[in-house]
């Protein structure tokens, strides 16, 4: 009898996993495939197809130019490469690529589609593309943002209460490798802020922030230290999905302009944040961080809070100054300075279309001997960037 | 001054983001839609397609026989229905839904794509599938998996040292929203296992793991309890994408047959929950449940360690008895119930192949006279049944 019951068991089980949950595995082609010399082969099958470009953050940038509300407007396009085709099968091998995390998507005949032998996907606001890192040797930026041997801290989504908002909201929370063993040691806090049309998995999804985080304090780069990853939406509770049913994400949704913004409503995120975890509460124990719109919050929270945060980090996205015409002053702007903050930190990309308000900032800062610090990358704005700057950053804080 | 820096700001503030991030927003055509009468219309643009269909499992599933190693056999497969098209546009509205968690994908000129108009996608193994929630009223299956206006657990991603697998895991814990406030309540702990090809998130994603246990604890239809969710494939760090670059999870990679299985290794995974976490540590504060591959598992793991749970799940997958020939026997399964679960529950969809083996087990039981619950639904091997047991089998336990 054991005998027929085991072999009833493997047949029935095999067959039964096969099918009902639709599992054929992907197309039995390897695309992308990362060679031995770090350039990349991406593969499609498709014999019908007419033209096949991949589209790209690894290949040169196309200027575009272009009319918007009668301006003439210019963007730094992903480039695109065309396939070749030999049997059906068409074929695109990359330059050598430095170790990276690199974003794609394939034009079949001009219509945008997932590489289908690539399960490896994302979704940025309301743009999906498929993903894949190349593995990179110590000390290379895609280094840091790989899952390496190092202690890993864990990561929460966690739901805190907002009077403010009228809402329960949901937020991530990563906390150090060394927090669940050091039970009695208390940790500085960063806030770090998505950019406009993002959510909370931002940073830690496309941004890698845990990675990140995870390899520079294993280093001893970075002080151990709790990241907390907000919503920065007003209205919204969670990421798409999570909450709010069939919501579309855009970059245009994300602010108010009129009723309560996120900077009103921070004071909920601290309290829940310094009730709930050990953490150190005094202001050079706190910063404060973010891409594009979330540059913009974490400029607006230390204009409103001056002395909440002792770190401000503003990537891709700044409150330019807001000087009166009378005396040529930003009085808020100088009340931040007022309260000395440790680190008062600007980066932007060279292309990147926020660059003027960035050097107003800075030049406004530099005129009244305030105290910051300006990192220029090359790019535009664009993850590539964040990551290297959050990178960076964390570097400078708590120190 | 000022106001020209508000202009300049909010000026190229827009350019920037609407250029840089390459986030035009979708299609502008709305896709898919719910209507009042819980009919969905599915639209597509596309004036050179020829054909396109939608394949969800809201249609009636098509009955597919094929041969493979030689045998005959045989899968529901998911349904498809034609688009009708006028100027370019192709749509379709499907019958009136319940409310439930759906999963479908496009098919033109018979190329599978995602929707390009719903930003709502999720992986199960290595297929990609649009998904949409259609709201339910309270009592609907469909309810249970909606955030709906309830106090909210906490879902963690925490990594485990695993001596067994000789390496650091991943793996999801769900707390209850009240953890965070009764900071001296212990709690049971469900031990929640994934099918083959899965991983740690895919209970918390397609498996709705923590809404459902939010909505069932404040309705007070299940007792408050943490659920632990660990990385069932015995080689994997941690799901695709996180740790191990570019793997391709399948079917048939995620049991060793041969060396070290999750079962011997689930210490590790237990140390860690009862070192970190305030639970209950005895067998009957102890559950075990699984889908599929987790099934068998979870049926493994009573056989394995019959003091361990006072509670087994088995979902579409169990060990069939191993019965001795000469004695007519499972000596080990008889074990299990010397050991006296509060629960053996077994629970498969009518038209699952693994429906034989479930059968096998419960009758072995039920000649032997061991107290075994079997409940037997519609459909097949698929999320929806996985879904509804989680829900009925949560309600059974530590009561």
């Amino acid at each position: 009898m054991k005998r027929f019951f085991i072999i009833a068991a493997s047949l029935l089980w095999g067959a039964a996993l096969f099918a009902q949950q639709a599992l054929i595995p992907g197309t039995g082609i390897v695309s992308p495939e990362i060679n031995a010399d770090n350039t990349v082969t991406f593969r499609y099958y498709n014999p019908k197809a007419v033209t096949v470009e991949v589209s790209g953050d690894f290949l040169p940038t196309e200027r575009i130019t272009f009319t918007m509300d009668g301006r003439e407007r210019s963007w730094d396009a992903p480039g695109r490469a065309a396939l070749t085709e030999q049997n059906g099968l068409w074929t695109y091998t990359s330059a050598p690529l430095e170790g990276e995390l690199y974003s794609y998507t394939l034009y079949v005949d001009g219509q945008k589609m997932m590489d289908p032998s690539n399960i490896y996907q994302n979704r940025d606001i309301a743009t999906w593309t498929n993903i894949f890192t190349l593995s990179a040797k110590k000390g290379d930026k895609g280094w840091y943002y790989q899952v390496n041997d190092v202690p890993h801290g864990n990561v929460s989504k966690v739901w805190y209460d907002s009077p403010a908002l009228g809402m329960q909201r949901r937020m991530t929370v990563y906390t150090p490798a060394e927090y669940e063993t050091n039970k009695k040691t208390k940790y500085p806090v960063l806030y770090l802020l998505h950019g406009s049309g993002g959510d909370e998995d931002a940073w830690s999804d496309l941004g890698r922030a845990a990675q990140i985080l995870d390899n520079l304090i294993a280093e001893g780069k970075a002080e151990p230290m709790i990241l907390v990853m907000p919503n920065g939406v007003y209205f919204n509770q969670a990421a798409p999905g999570v909450a709010v049913n069939m919501f579309q994400p855009t970059m245009a949704n994300s602010r108010s302009q009129s009723t309560v913004e996120i900077e009103d409503s921070f004071p909920d995120i601290i309290k829940y944040i310094e009730s709930n975890y050990r953490v150190k509460k005094a202001k050079n124990s706190r910063a404060v961080a973010g891409l594009s719109m979330g540059g913009r919050q974490s400029a607006a929270l230390s204009r409103k809070y001056p002395a909440m945060f002792g770190y401000v980090g503003m990537f891709s996205g700044v409150v330019p100054p807001e000087v009166d015409e009378a005396t040529g002053k930003d009085k808020v702007l100088d009340a931040v300075f007022a309260a000395k903050p440790e680190l008062y930190w600007i980066a932007c990309g060279k292309t990147d279309g926020v660059m003027v308000n960035s050097l107003l900032l800075n030049d406004y800062c530099e005129a009244q001997g305030h105290p910051v610090t300006f990192y220029e990358s090359e790019g535009g704005h664009i993850w590539r960037n964040w990551r290297e700057y959050l990178t960076i950053f964390a570097q400078l804080i708590f120190k």
